[in-house]
């Protein structure tokens, strides 16, 4: 498999070349400080081996990434009840739109905008305190990854409390439709800390593996879904992931994939890999620029889309 | 193969005694009338195989499968270039919806809702008159389906010709854009016939399966499109191709599809199969409500999902 | 009264001096053409006095103006039937938005945005042939003004009918709706023909004057509607007469009027005067610039404001 | 005068017969409370008269009728600077809507909207405490109606705070914008204390005579607006004053007025009178419906329109 490291290394450099890296999110104090210039990438094969280029071991903030792996735990306390609750279809807007949930009763499009996030970060409180809840999803994810090293940015997570007005908007929105049940000030501090989450490519790339690998993560044997259930996640990442840019990343990558506006970007090659990209500068949908030309170039190359054999 | 013949058989047997049978769409007149009891399914695989079952071979309007054949032809005569008329991303709304074309300047958000097909449409117009585009998609369909028996039906183009208020007024506003360049009229000349096309659901799967077999017709050995633009036209149908209701079939059948409000649906196994259906109920999102069950029964029992290994 | 006519005079000279002029609408080619330097102003008051500076008696394009005359005509015809299918209420928008009719179901939300307008044209075709409504609408607005010489400028309608994609595409969509009963060629014919009317301020301001006068033409003494009815239209004009300027036409003149993108203004003080001007270039909504600005020194000099004693 | 006696009696036994009498609000607890039998009416002429019926002497929420004084007192404070936060316009949607706001950039489209109102009261804060604003805000009422025993209902204002998830998330929308300046929590605190206001309809009636009277309290003899400013506060609650069913009322009364979902309706008869009205049952604009019903009884039989000599 040194094709892959190869593949890694050039992707690497390639991208390193580029002058157009986007735009640095800076809605988010903390996160504005960033160098544009990092650029990691990493690939675990379902047969448990690493590939990794440039800054693949540096944490960065995995942000909206994390929404795929909350609502995998979510769906595992309530299942398909949480349907109830949040839609699975693409929203036609921006992530923190807040026009569609006034035309549809305040019940978000999907779990992957930030409306939708929130709900479900409403049923992982559940009746615990918000601290249990945040507890719960790091643990849920260093067990993912296998890795009990991955933490909390509070610095990160202050900053987003302190400024994230948009997202407390949409929290009293919904929950004067009932949508969300408890006080936005509980869900906003679970939903902060989620997205604080710091985790390197290496590391994000072995806690989405089970997606890759049907619900099983390789290295630990042990299952985190069911095979149904990792094909629907996958779903759900190819046709809402990206924001409104979720078709244009399906037209040129071809895989599920989530984005942060941290700049990372997790994708799922089912039954051969999972891949993590980083590179702080965003695109005008809010994905990281240099982060989807790497994957756009890294399919082409594998010939891992799933839309062709 | 006889697994495939059994599948097909089992799945009519079971759709025809389901009692729900969804909505057969009345607001083209000539459509209305078709009986709601009609169900057909046929498989086509890529080494040429077909599995046929129910009323496989009873040809019915097309109607809007149509605009991913409309959308392979144009690609074929001026390229990329369509992008810059229309885009790439799920609507987030109904398939006739003119308010998205307020907001964004007149532009479709993509080739398969109407809006975005009136402008395939006027594209395939270029230079000719319509009766000639018309012939033109016509002779294209007959060689996809390698099949010269494929025929517009007239009185059903008629009908839509008198009653298609609402794809008038989604042509007009776009012309007063400048989206579109030919007179409304002309333009929806070409698509109401190309919607008319009458097929089998034998017939359709034929037609597809260029979009199964890496871009070539494996039956008549020709190379309808690149490898790379039929996994790319598989992206746009699956994250586009059920209109609001896209999301939900990517998560149910998790196949790239193409709907029809005559009850008919195209799916896409990529190196396998290409699959049509057709029950004429539809359900709230204008697809076919029996046909996307007949599907996800299919996807399940195949494991061809594109989800997962 | 020779205070008005000072007025008049000092206002034509001041409004003469003003650089900022707006915009000549240039989406109609015939309009675009226009002048736009020219500027009338004519002040009819109810017992019959007229006071004219500049450009007064220059003939115009009318356009929206003429709004108030066709809802005056089908409120004769067919009462207060009328509102089940236009609404009284200020849209929220530009006068040719599209949006608001596709969350109504097609209804639009009052006579003189254009689909609220066309709707009424819709109605006063009722059986007739639009060349026998459009001689209605003239003979109706030749009575209002006691003036046979009125007449439709023919290149005006010509040009709309050949340009205005628009107001096609709202037809379509309203008759898609069941809103509109006729053909949309046909009502267009009457509407662009309508909007045609060249009129001079003197003509209307005297056409105008019935609004002033309880319903009344003081000139014919003859009762045009009753006190009621005017009153009513009166306040129709206050609240969506300005398109989505109509809240600051109130604020800064405070009588009510309509525009059109011709340039002129009609106003109505009353039991005092009704007022036109006209200056071609517009503003941002749409609305005749130093129009507006010509009517609010008009207002405050003679305090006719409808808001203060 | 007793004309005007005898007219309020005349519209209390009136009203009190009709069976429809619109529905209590009860998104507010502590309003749901209240008995939809009452009904008050009170009228003050700018000559100093009081002409009252019913409950006119039973205090109510006057909930957004609050809008109106705040509007001034911030007036008085910043001017015409005010302006460059709110708009003037009609919204064309529901008093707590969210829509327009996403739409333009968090600028609320008049001061009579929910969010309008908001950002008044984040002008009005200033530099202060939110409990010196509504002190502030209190006085001005009691000088006004120059009566001190008006008071703020602190068990409504206790209530709002705690269900008022819609206001939170109107400010801080705007907060995220940066139209409203301080923490979402005080601007509601002065928010939520100011339209829990109760007043009687007499009280009312005579706090709102200033805008009827060319911005001068007959009675104190103090002014309180210069004339120009009264007028336009007036044209802003013709156009604004009744949220999506201004231009009914304008249609229907034919006066500047202000409603409250407490059931409070105040009106002004420019030169005339000021005129308040209170039945707890709304329509469904959130408009009482037997006090809007009362006053077109009242504009109708003393012909006080401002539409018609």
């Amino acid at each position: 498999m040194t094709d892959l490291q190869a593949l890694v290394d050039a992707i690497a450099e390639e991208i390193q070349t580029r002058e157009q890296r986007g735009k640095v999110a800076d809605y988010i104090p903390q996160l504005a400080k960033v160098d544009p210039h990092h650029f990691g990438i990493a690939i675990t094969t379902v047969d448990g081996q690493e590939f990794v280029a440039g800054d693949a071991d540096l944490p960065f903030s995995i942000q909206s990434v994390s929404k795929v792996f909350a609502l995998t735990l979510a769906l595992g306390m309530v299942g398909d009840r949480l349907w109830n609750r949040v839609g699975r279809e693409p929203s036609g807007s921006a992530f923190n739109s807040i026009v569609q949930l006034e035309h549809e009763n305040g019940r978000p499009r999907n779990p992957f905008i930030n409306a939708g996030a929130i709900v479900v970060d409403d049923i992982l409180l559940g009746g615990h305190k918000p601290r249990e809840a945040i507890g719960e999803i790091v643990q849920f994810v260093r067990f993912l990854a296998n890795d009990d090293s991955i933490y909390i940015d509070h610095a990160v997570a202050r900053s987003e409390q302190e400024t994230g007005f948009r997202n407390f908007a949409l929290a009293q929105f919904m929950r004067s439709f009932g949508v969300i049940e408890h006080p936005a000030e509980q869900v906003l501090g679970v939903y902060f800390h989620q997205c604080a989450l710091a985790m390197s490519c290496r590391q994000l790339s072995k806690a989405g593996l089970f997606l890759a690998a049907s619900g099983r993560n390789p290295e630990t044997g042990r299952n985190v879904v069911s095979r149904d259930r990792a094909r629907r996640i996958n779903a759900l990442m190819l046709t809402c992931g990206h924001y409104d840019g979720s078709g244009e990343f399906a037209y040129r990558v071809g895989l599920p994939g989530k984005s942060g506006v941290g700049g990372g970007i997790l994708a799922v090659a089912p039954g051969k890999a999972s891949i993590a990209v980083w590179s702080p500068g965003l695109n005008v949908n809010g994905n990281s620029l240099l982060g989807s030309q790497a994957l756009e170039i890294m399919a082409q190359r594998t010939g891992w889309s799933i839309f062709g054999a």
